[in-house]
């Protein structure tokens, strides 16, 4: 961690963060555990949001300093961007971002572009939380139930509770740490991972029934059209983990979702069991991730970035 | 951990290890890392097994030193029981087990009857594998990549992935020493949790769409028939976990899954989430389990068991 940064952190007054667009627990998280540290320490905090903090993470702590930015807001001395890759994850709030007199942009994925006045990026950290955890420890500011809460939602959700390859010994050694602190991990775990919705089951059914094998069955693919969402009642953010589902099938390298966002662009996540660099096809595309999980958005139809997709990931399994 | 366990098994010459029946992660995973580790520190070293080790398991380290037990074979210094409630879960092995010197027990669950000359029982220890690992160290035996990994497949399947109310600091914690090891941790857990077929998905999906919710969404209800079973190609073991899909809905309190063994006889699997007591409903069919996961077999057809079970857990809920 830049001492730098630190420092400016430790002597501002006032302070806004700002987590990426379709914020998803490691965003929520770790935003939400700075924002508690730094008040806990004094100073005025913000968190700006692009949308509603997803229903499945308005039980944590630190929800009541979030909302959205008004032009009539007080400019702050420091401006934060947590797990933002580029500017373009700033969504609306771009503009906002640059306000403040110095912006810091501090981040785990390895395609950041740097964009801000200090830039603290760190790729062999499975979340920003981890970063956030280390960022306070330099701060020498507690880490008490409520922000533990908010730093295992971060840690646990980016790994895929511990299960991804970007779980390292230190995560284990913060979610040591933060358990220690007493926070009630059998109901944490229910909240974040065992909470689904009836609406999303019914998208998990439809997403099997378009769920297609490719290349001996080492490629999962499924489409997923606007009137799929419509037909089901499911909502964007109920596709989060969708992609997963490809993924589990035994024998399965590469699953990929390709997700109508409107009638030309289409969102692409994908994932890797082993060895394929899914983060080399999402950059191709001007997207971005890492090696065993990267997404794009792409201009076309569905069904054409669709058979794109397989075709270049056909490829890549040769 | 006890000194004289730690004593007698340091002298031994030859050691042989019992899992329980029905071994599971945290059985097998803790008697090959145990085996693993006496075997490098010059013993002779056994495993004896009840059943077969089950495919999700077979890929790890030291199943070479699993075998079944021979009344040929030859008797052991010490014999020693791992993760094994009672002489019960011993199964065919018990008269084998009684016939070593030196009997020892190593186990974590609370109802253990203590049934070794010597017995260790922490209640406190998430799983059996969690001991192990203090033994090992109690032991000064080494943890290599191997050892590592059945340990790690111990304590992580026996807490759910660290999301059970079980998971303490300690599990982490040793779970961070074992990562340091430099196992692969997305290889690992690929292979103990994400390995799905795509028949069980089908079964999955079929299981969703026959989804139906009561009582104000509080209970669950999902009826499979051996017609759906033949559709999807699926086994009666693919249903294990169908009956978390309908719990894992936000605000649903009991989920019941039947499902038809043949024209006569219908299984029940019950589960619920905070406070209905389900064991008491299988025990009132004549089955049994915990009070938030049990289970019976009930006369009757699969449309008449389903309402029956409906209208007994309506009550329940009210």
């Amino acid at each position: 961690m830049d001492r730098e940064i630190v420092k400016l952190i430790a002597q501002a007054g006032g302070i806004a963060i700002f987590p990426h667009v379709s914020a998803d627990g490691d965003a929520i998280g770790s935003s939400l555990a700075l924002a508690l540290a730094l008040k806990n320490a004094g100073k005025k905090v913000i968190v700006y949001l692009e949308e509603n903090i997803p229903t499945v993470y308005r039980f944590l702590p630190g929800t009541e300093l979030a909302c959205f930015y008004d032009t009539q807001d007080e400019v702050m001395d420091i401006n934060i961007a947590l797990d933002t890759g580029d500017v373009g994850r700033l969504g609306t709030r771009g503009d906002a971002f640059f306000e403040a007199p110095c912006t810091i942009n501090i981040d785990h994925h390895v395609t950041n572009t740097k964009f801000a006045l200090l830039n603290f990026v760190d790729d062999m950290s499975a979340s920003t939380g981890e970063i956030v955890y280390t960022l306070l420890k330099k701060l020498k500011l507690g880490i008490d139930r409520d922000i533990a809460a908010c730093l295992y939602t971060a840690v646990s959700t980016d790994t895929g509770g511990f299960k991804y390859s970007n779980t390292t010994s230190e995560t284990h050694r913060i979610a040591s740490e933060l358990l220690a602190t007493g926070i009630d991990i059998g109901e944490l775990s229910q909240r974040i991972f065992d909470n689904t919705t009836y609406t999303k089951l019914k998208l998990t059914q439809k997403a099997i029934e378009l769920l297609e094998l490719h290349e001996n069955a080492k490629l999962a693919a499924v489409a997923i059209s606007q009137a799929d969402l419509q037909a089901t009642g499911a909502k964007d953010e109920d596709c989060d983990g969708i992609v997963n589902i490809g993924r589990s099938i035994e024998g399965v390298e590469v699953s990929v979702l390709v997700k109508e966002k409107n009638a030309e662009e289409v969102r692409v996540n994908l994932r890797s069991k082993t060895h394929v660099d899914v983060s080399e096809v999402a950059a191709a595309f001007g997207g971005g991730g890492h090696k065993r999980a990267a997404g794009c958005t792409v201009k076309g139809s569905l069904q054409e970035v669709k058979e794109q997709m397989i075709n270049v990931l056909k490829e890549k399994l040769q």
